[in-house]
């Protein structure tokens, strides 16, 4: 059994759904892999929260700087949210020789270049499955098995919040106000929705993904958004009387002179379109390839646990190349 | 630049698909990933044949074991199908040391222990992405990245033969014979059809799916198979009143006490399933874990092209390992 020990930033939600899914999973992560995965320091300033565990003592820290400098520790995982302090301290623990996990899209996408740099500088290893797409895994089938493919086409729905919002007003004629209050009892949607409704959550995941996609830099303020609060019940009328649905969409294209063109705007989908079936909260990523042809990639966008699938899959794809044969 | 020798076994229809990307993509791949993938030798007996580009001279051979002794070929990829004589061929190739890539679907569900464990022990990589679901990269998130997850649920649509069948059956109200017949001349049946048809095919996948998901062995011909080609138009329109559809699905679950069932048969789902919504020869996987929740992966199950996209994905994520910073 191979030891790993790992720094967690942040037991928040996310944080907190990770701690649970491993304990959950250990004996099958250990049984399938040979890998102890070890949380040894949790960065959090809240230590008495009832998280429904219980941290062993001597586990939370205010210090970051003492995860970095802990030479015990291969991984961290940065679960903190936000660009700052987010990028400093993955930045810090990358330079440190460490290898970082995240599912932060705002500090990937703002800061896309500057962390995949540090992490070739410093010999360690950056993955960030989680941040788009929560638990789908498509970052993986994007720069692994799909790599061999040119992309043409992108469209995306990558914000869950909005894709059940939408799929009440299609299905049940209802306003759009009517149906965000409904999401925000049902703790789908923020007190304060506009980072999802209008479409900026959708633009730093898009910007990750023209990074991936299409090798191309384009920071989340760039890309032209539209949000979904100006729609109608008559919009939706329309749609369907000629047989589509409207879907917010994270749409790229390539041209054949090689330029991309993206935006994330209110979109009418066929009924045949496979992403038109994506309904409520649920998530997917549809793709071209000038090989594999069409592909889509669905599930559940967000939430602690599909998120910790995606953060404890990178841990553990990380914590395997330790444990490759010929690996010195 | 890396440079990559590989060996191809088999220069038919997929053979030839994984030849043509890899030249049509040449350039993405060395640009992206810096490598330099070669096939210098490549066992055929058909030289002669016009497939669209020209294999340099010196290329093909007659002689399987001049590869697996070719001090300079790193990787072999398996394109014959059938589990004889590709089983042996790959045995061979791994007891050289080799890595093998292959889509074989009969040979992996026959032999899975004999080859991972010829693999293992001779500090080899096996991969058979594209055995399973063409081009759709469904191997690789099973034991890559939803490996934190234990799965409960799996259900696929396997074969595009059958899938299309079905989808002209349910929306055209066609008799099972006329359809066949069309798929037959449109080139998406074999004049022989009854390993798609009699679910056979499928059982081979399922049969691979079992040991990555549930870590259990069960041979194609132990699975209890009914395929398609006693349904009649009848069934359909029974269907359709209780608001389903009909696929032939792989479908297998893991019961409270750890034990799984698991069969292929024609299946109702209800029309708010995601597998009801994939039509004619596209394949998909369903998978339901304990983190990730529900899942579902879509594409193109079979063609010369999706299924190079797969088999390149392996090569290339076998190739990389040789680039690791920490690698000797």
């Amino acid at each position: 059994m191979k030891r790993i020990n790992i720094g967690l930033l942040g037991l928040g939600n996310i944080g907190s759904g990770t701690y649970k899914v491993l304990e959950l999973n250990r004996a099958h992560i250990e049984a399938t892999t040979g890998l102890d995965l070890r949380i040894t320091k949790i960065l959090e300033i809240d230590t008495q929260r009832d998280r429904g565990f219980t941290v062993p003592p001597g586990v939370f820290t205010q210090d970051a700087d003492s995860i970095f400098a802990d030479p015990d520790i291969q991984i961290v995982i940065e679960l903190l949210g936000g660009v700052e302090p987010a990028t400093s301290f993955m930045a810090s623990a990358l330079k440190a020789g460490k290898s970082v996990v995240t599912a932060n899209k705002a500090a990937i996408a703002e800061n896309f270049e500057l962390l995949t740099e540090a992490a070739a500088a410093n010999g360690a290893l950056l993955r960030y499955e989680a941040s788009v797409g929560g638990g789908i895994p498509l970052i993986g089938a994007i720069t692994e098995h799909l790599c061999a493919n040119e992309f043409t086409e992108l469209q995306g729905i990558l914000n869950g919040t909005t894709n059940y919002i939408l799929t009440k007003m299609t299905e049940e004629g209802r306003s759009y106000d009517d149906v965000l209050k409904e999401a925000q009892e049902l703790g789908f949607a923020e007190a304060d929705p506009t980072a999802d409704v209008e479409g900026h959550d959708v633009a730093n995941k898009l910007s990750i993904l023209m990074s991936l996609v299409f090798d191309k830099r384009i920071k989340p303020d760039e890309i032209q958004t539209t949000g979904i609060s100006k729609l109608t019940a008559a919009d939706f009328k329309e749609a369907k009387d000629d047989g589509c649905v409207i879907k917010l969409l994270a749409s790229a294209f390539r041209k054949p002179d090689g330029t991309c063109e993206c935006f994330v705007q209110p979109t009418w989908l066929n009924k045949t379109h496979p992403l038109s079936d994506v309904r409520n909260e649920f998530n997917a990523l549809f793709l071209k390839g000038n090989a594999v042809d069409d592909l889509m990639l669905y599930g559940k966008g967000a939430g602690p646990f599909p998120t910790a699938s995606a953060v404890l899959g990178d841990v553990i794809a990380i914590a395997k190349l330790s444990l490759l044969p010929d690996h010195c």
